[in-house]
């Protein structure tokens, strides 16, 4: 800066400013101070300007332990576009990785003492998530992907689960099924929850009766019981609203043993537009997250909190929608 | 640290290098340091001590645009793993997007400039790639996934591509097959070369003719395509080794609609152990890269060229292996 300053003839001030508050320095002094930077190439230190400014432009993102299963591909396809939405946003994304909850809160407690992000981006938040309420006592920047407690105040950014296995029912009623069954979770809470209600109302809606529904934990195996299962109890079923691609690949292999041509005999539409959803045979009907947008969302309540400006709405709900394939 | 050197009545000096260098510090007065350091809570700036140190322990790494592939799980499954053993060294990996090439080493440039990383790993190299004689020559740190120039002496870590799917052969051969067919890329270098070169091998060292293979584009329709021409073409082969699990599916595709039960009619082996792999009806069987093995090795060459240390090997090789499922 010192030699910037000397070849523009200018105070280290000036060339302060110019960098920094450039509508504070008269134009031909910031055409000179401009020339001189690009002249001798200067370049201000990322580091020395974090120090000053207290900013490191790096937001904290915990990556979940590679599970190799739909959810990870999922939270991998909002890392792609939370990495581009922040780059946007002349941010990059600094991650890190954790084992359980309190091993986590460990880093976040590292990373906030010593200055190294700005804030975080938290995701798969739900109302009984403790994570949104220790960085708030701790006065940390952060919005969530997920919805955290309603009484609270934190920015976030969900995905309507149940709009999209309603859209799935909706699809299903007119191709003339009336026998839709589902293939859930067993958590009576957030997005497996928002799943299996979004298919009941949809079902009310159509005056159908929702008889016919079973839950499994979240592995292929599972998903495969459960889905023989209810295809043994409710033969007379002709469509299943899976609450997961796992789920909906669990039917395929359930069919496949009962001897039930999926598309054909039995219509399947899953949820996440896995990349393994296109690459079956036949391809899989699945409700998708627009990931994209939730990414930039978070990333613009984020931004605004680091500048202290008001948000509009504090928590915003976008909307699925259906890749219609061939398996329904 | 004032505050420190205060309360444990010694200078600043001696509390940085209680921080620093605590061999240099008497036990009797680290010990009233590091209890003085604990009362106050103190905790050293991140920002401080990179400007310090010039070590931001940020390591920089390039995630590829979402493709929603196979292709890109592949390289999340390495981003997982990246970030696991970076954190075992000390580091955090700090991920930034690009378009193309140029648009890559400009972001190198930046970083490099602003001091916002210690060195990078680099994915997806081939002898052709451009990146590291760039990286080299600005005197950056990095060490590489894949194969660069062998006449360098840069760092890299790979997996012996034709060792996979001389494994896969071997394992068909075992099971009987005596026409196994190949489907690949038509690219003559890099791991699609590899993988066609353990296929070709292993049937010579069998005795058996490599008559049959073809090439297509990594896209599951050309992919099917090109299997439904090569079953077309040579209908006596009872199994296909295909260089990507995107490829093996639609081999899937392809017995399908000529009336072939995969695993019973027709074997097929793909490569990358995606997620999907173990999720489709019969279970995929499919040659494993060791990432997180990957990730290790990648991480301890790039810590010794940041210490300055000397490497046994500037490249290393490792094996992959065939997980056995229902299709083959």
């Amino acid at each position: 800066m010192a030699e910037v300053a000397r070849a523009a003839h200018v105070s280290l001030q000036t060339v302060s400013n110019a960098l920094n508050a450039p509508e504070r320095v008269r134009a031909d002094t910031l055409a000179r101070v401009l020339a001189a930077i690009d002249k001798l190439g200067y370049q201000p230190n990322q580091v020395a300007r974090s120090l000053r400014t207290r900013r490191t432009r790096h937001i904290g993102y915990r990556l979940d332990p590679d599970r190799s299963d739909t959810a990870s591909v999922l939270q991998d396809r909002f890392l792609h576009a939370l990495t581009t939405a922040a780059e946007s946003a002349g941010h990059r994304v600094l991650l890190f990785s954790s084992g359980g909850i309190s091993a986590e809160l460990t880093c976040y407690e590292d990373m906030l003492r010593t200055g190294s992000v700005d804030g975080f981006v938290l995701s798969g938040i739900d109302p009984g998530d403790p994570r949104p309420a220790w960085l708030a006592e701790r006065g940390a920047a952060f919005a969530c992907f997920g919805r955290p407690d309603p009484d609270s105040n934190y920015l976030w950014v969900d995905v309507d689960g149940a709009a999209g296995t309603q859209a799935a029912v909706d699809h299903l009623v007119a191709a003339g099924h009336r026998e839709i069954g589902f293939l859930g979770w067993s958590s009576t809470s957030g997005p497996g929850e928002q799943r299996r209600r979004g298919w009941l109302r949809a079902l009310q809606r159509h005056g159908l009766r929702p008889d016919h529904h079973i839950t499994a934990l979240d592995t292929l195996q599972d998903g495969t019981r459960a889905a023989l299962e209810l295809l043994g109890r409710a033969p007379t079923i002709t469509a299943i609203v899976a609450a997961s691609d796992t789920f909906a690949l669990g039917c395929y292999a359930a069919a496949r043993s009962v001897g039930r041509e999926i598309g054909r005999e039995l219509a399947v539409i899953g949820v996440d537009d896995s990349p393994t959803a296109s690459l079956v045979t036949p391809a899989l009907t699945s409700v998708r997250q627009p990931l994209e947008e939730v990414a930039k969302e978070v990333m613009s309540l984020l931004v605004a909190k680091l500048k202290d400006q008001r948000v509009q709405h504090n928590g915003i709900v976008l909307a699925p929608s259906l890749m219609i394939r061939e398996s329904a």
